[in-house]
């Protein structure tokens, strides 16, 4: 049986997808990529690229291939972000879709079209276009869970360059975050969780004063430690 | 089409199941439910409970009455965790796992048997009994995050009761952690985290100093705010 052929047997019938929930910092404001839908009844409307697992390939085989085909992009590091499962979350069909999550830079990342889709852009989190499927509530979740990461985690590592200043860090901060935080209490904050080492280097530049580069100690995820 | 039908359709046709992962503090050890398989070619291993969703049910649905089936526990709290979708995890056919889980006090919960399973036990995580499907896997993922998620949030508010000194929330953690903790150390800092409040009470317990009896501020999850 093809793929086709199953997911036109029964729309009660789960079928299994994976969603991929991509967010950059660009002009200090936190965005999210999405395509535009073709198919009805949700055309026009915008969603997370994805699609149906194969049968050969795991849930994240799955997440690496669709983010390959709809993007191009194969050097972005994706963790599982939540399944969602409601059963109306797909009005053509029951559909269980894993969402794969990355924060990139999204410097150098060329955005490309496929046929599938009649466009892929980057939306603001704050000025989101009109959403098919639940997609709308996952963007929300997304962004709760990245805002909490920030608490207990190393997880910028991956939008920003190897090496930043820590003025270049809370601006990241500030964006994810939506709010401004004060410069004294940010750096001796960060500075306690011990995930940042100094490089030991300045960045000059212009008439500012130089100012000392970091990097993270891990650039793979790290949980902070309390206890 | 009935649910087996459908299981029998094509064994690479992934069907969607929801397990159960149950984790208590007993005896100073970390423990976890397990139920005794019957069906080949698992008959005599364990697992966690569990089973194939249904068509007008969502995931978390599905888990508080796989839940309620296998063990009669209904007023238990559960959060997703992970969602485990290897080719190969099932050897008799596709089969994608949302695994939820939880944290309980175990006293007052009846262990009930129901007749799909050969048994139901409490097992403590590091002595566990041969495991079928990729289930030996998910407990270590399961102990893992829960490990991590003492450092950052107030998971253990499910495992004890409303009031408790700081001596048994550190046999907790100790038990979860599986090492012995520096009790003015560990004092320090998990005031330090805010999630606590101390009820102005005291326990009184034969010839020990009485102690301070402390709450969660909240009883539900919560994540350490660091910046």
């Amino acid at each position: 049986m093809t793929r086709t052929e199953f997911a036109n047997l029964d729309p009660r019938i789960p079928v299994v997808a994976v969603d991929v929930a991509i967010f950059t910092v660009r002009g200090g404001e936190l965005k999210v990529l999405l395509v535009k839908v073709k198919k009805r009844p949700y055309a026009g409307l915008w969603a997370f690229p994805g699609g149906i697992i194969r049968s050969d390939e795991s849930l994240e085989q799955a997440a690496y291939r669709e983010l390959a085909e709809k993007t191009g992009w194969r050097n972005v590091y994706l963790e599982q972000l939540y399944t969602f499962g409601d059963v109306e979350r797909d009005r053509t069909r029951r559909a269980i879709s894993t969402v794969y999550f990355a924060l990139v830079n999204a410097e150098g990342l060329t955005l490309k079209t496929t046929e599938k889709y009649a466009g892929i852009e980057w939306f603001p989190v704050k000025k989101l276009p009109r959403l098919a499927y639940d997609h709308a509530g996952v963007i929300r979740y997304g962004v709760k869970r990245l805002r909490w990461k920030l608490e207990y985690s190393n997880v910028v590592w991956s939008l920003l360059p190897k090496t930043f200043t820590l003025t270049e860090l809370q601006s990241a901060y500030e964006a994810i975050l939506s709010k401004k935080l004060d410069k004294r209490n940010f750096r001796k904050k960060i500075l306690s969780l011990k995930l940042l080492a100094p490089t030991g280097k300045m960045k000059r530049w212009g008439a500012h004063r130089p100012a000392e580069l970091y990097r993270f100690k891990t650039r793979k995820p790290v949980i902070v430690k309390v206890l």
